[in-house]
Order: structure tokens, then C-alpha cells, then sequence
């Protein structure tokens, strides 16, 4: 199902995306993450607050097994209002260089809390191979 | 880490989890859900609303590969405030019977909405195997 351009909108706009990964085992981890859209592109940074061994976590999963999932959705009691945009895609670690930069700049640009205190740890970077939506109101 | 008391009664009270499951290429999927707990068991129920299509490839990634995580966290633009549950377990699809209904009846005593029209549907319950928890005011 194609990504209407108003609900594409919404996502690109929204503050929160749910991040999955496989680990080693092959099971499925999910973690809310930031997130700024460049195109085909998705950048979320891993913040430099405490619980390192639950990024790091994540990191080695992308590295070992780069498919990933994200998903962005809308809830609300009117669950006639309810919608969601799931992606699919390869990621990659970035860690420095003009690509690192600019991941940081639109998340930057899309975050007053990153303005007050930029990401200064690693970017994962979503390669968007797949998208599907879905909301209540348009079936 | 273990969750905090005050932390799991906030996430069970949520109204939505995500479910992150696995495909037959290992590829991770991630969607939004509503749930309920009974102890260490989580159940979710998949509606009747349009595309079948994505809830049955959801119910097939189950059957095939059991191991699923869900997340449920809280975002706002304090991010002082953040704090996420993380769960690992396995996942069984429940057709009908005594555990039918019990999921059943636990969906529809949290939901409102599930008053008016009750699930109907395949239920996933997932067996907890693990809980992780973090929240940016505890560290």
C-alpha cells in the first residue's frame, strides 16, 4: 500500500518512532527512538544518557543483522482516528563525516531538545527499502 | 534491570504497545497494538477492521518464529520524562476456549471501545520472558 502524501507528512513530522532489531538469537528487539527523515533516509542518534549496555545492545544487532524495522503511529480514544506508516529498510552505523553531520543537523533542525544539547554519540542510519501505512478513516 | 512497581503499573495502563515480530526471512516487523496483562502474560487481539493482508502475515511470523518483543513508552517534549518497558518473550496464537475468553474479557474491562464492539478475532498471547525498563529521571 503506497504512503498517502498527507500521512507520510505526519509521520516525518512526528517526534516518536519505534525502532526493531534482530539479535543474534534472532529475536526481535523494540525501542522508541528520535528520528528526522532525509529523503529515502531515516536518522535517529544514540544519546549519550545512561543505560549504555542497552545501545550498544542495538548497535551490535545493526551491525550483525542490518534489516530493520520502524514503525510511527498515531493513537487516540477515537480509534476511527488511529494510523500508522511502517518501514522497512537496511541500516547502517555512521560515526563521524559529512553524512554523520548532516544527520545531525535535521535532527537538529527537527528537535528544540537537540538544539540544547546536539547528539554527539553514533547515527543509525535506515535505508528505506519498504513503506505501508494504514489508518482507520481511509480503510 | 528489574522494573519498578511504579513503572509496570504505568505501562500496563498504557493504551498501546508495539509488537515487533520476526518474518521468514528474518527481517523484523513492527506494529502498534492494544493489550492487556494477566500476570507474566500479555494478550492482544487482532481485529476485524481492513487489511487482513497485514494482520495475517502478523499471525504467520508468529506460528513460524514464536520470539517477539513489544514496547510500551511514554514520550513528551520534557524528555526528563521518558521511560520505556521492554519485553521479551514467546508468542502463541489463541483461537478460542477458556483462555479466548479470559483475554477476551481483559481487553474489554481496559478498553472502552472494546465495549462497544468486542474483539472477535485470533488472540496473541505472549509469555514474558524478560523485562527491561529504563526512565531518564531514574538514571
Amino acid at each position: 500500500m503506497a504512503v498517502s502524501e498527507q500521512l507520510w507528512r505526519r509521520a516525518v513530522e512526528s517526534p516518536v518512532a519505534r525502532l526493531a532489531t534482530v539479535d543474534a538469537e534472532g529475536r526481535p528487539h523494540v525501542v522508541p527512538c528520535c528520528f528526522a527523515v532525509d529523503g529515502d533516509l531515516v536518522y535517529s542518534a544514540v544519546d549519550q544518557k545512561p543505560k549504555t549496555t542497552q545501545r550498544l545492545a542495538r548497535l551490535a544487532h545493526i551491525a550483525a543483522h542490518p534489516a530493520v524495522g520502524l514503525v510511527v503511529d498515531h493513537y487516540e480514544d477515537d480509534w476511527a482516528r488511529l494510523w500508522w506508516v511502517r518501514l522497512e529498510g537496511r541500516a547502517r552505523l555512521v560515526e563521524g563525516g559529512p553524512e554523520w553531520e548532516r544527520a545531525v543537523a535535521l535532527l537538529v533542525a527537527k528537535y528544540a531538545q537537540y538544539r540544547a544539547q546536539p547528539p554527539t554519540g553514533t547515527v543509525i542510519a535506515v535505508e528505506i527499502e519498504r513503506r505501508r501505512s494504514w489508518s482507520a478513516s481511509a480503510g
